[in-house]
């Protein structure tokens, strides 16, 4: 199993990854991204990734970003980390979340975050196996933008 | 009112604006950052910045990052957004609001995104005025890189 940043030619395997958890989580109607955009915005450095091979196989990604906490200064947050379902159980998750930390760290960043849905419990005891903080007192705030996108609620600025 | 990017010399009143914002969200011992790491992370890009300025005075102010959301792309992410206590109910917020607002339409993003206390009536008030969606099942999680800061929960990558 090789641990290594996300090239171009991964962008539709990280796409289709990211579309399988979406789809665990209930929500692959409320995906919008699309392969072309992942990697017009992957190439003009929008986000970052690293993903898990095994054979030749993309079988896991995380897709990350340097963002900031104006509590704690510089962060990396994860916005998806997946390994495929038939490659779980064997480690390839663990492996892609250290490597993940160890940039985080590499960078001098105070902390990494991310979210997790309140039902996810295999994901919530990954967290916490990984000494990870987990916070129930902050709600998500949300506007989307006409024209960008067919979601529920839209607004003019 | 003016209501204008952020500027080197507005660095330190940004900073004691999240503060007071800190306090009254019961968490100031949870801020680590420095004015002095705020001028550093600022002139490097790390976030942006708007201000409200009434008489020469700065007495609001926006934080925010563009980051990435896998499912939607483009986005603006507001990490602190405030107006000092005794300038509220004047429209001040909702002008800061707007311009952050704006700001991430011109710039093509799908959405803006921030985060809320569950019990922070007023703030929540605002929101839903403002036609934003409230997202309530995800919770954050952390984990805080050691020799960063003295926070609870530390552990090495």
């Amino acid at each position: 199993m090789l641990i290594r940043p996300t090239t171009e030619a991964d962008i539709p395997y990280v796409h289709a990854l990211m579309y399988e958890l979406a789809v665990y989580e209930k929500e692959p109607e409320a995906v919008l991204t699309t392969p072309e955009e992942y990697l017009r915005d992957f190439l003009a450095g929008r986000f970052e990734s690293m993903v898990a091979e095994i054979d030749g196989k993309v079988v896991g990604m995380t897709l990350f970003f340097e963002a900031y906490s104006s509590w704690k200064g510089r962060m990396l947050y994860l916005d998806d980390f997946v390994v495929s379902e038939s490659y779980r159980r064997f480690g390839v998750g663990q492996k892609l979340f250290d490597a993940f930390m160890a940039e985080g760290h590499r960078r001098g960043c105070r902390m990494v975050k991310w979210q997790v849905l309140d039902w996810n419990e295999p994901a919530l005891q990954f967290y916490e196996k990984n000494h990870a903080i987990v916070e129930k007192g902050w709600w998500n705030v949300k506007v989307f933008f006409p024209g960008h996108l067919g979601d529920t609620t839209v607004v003019s600025p």
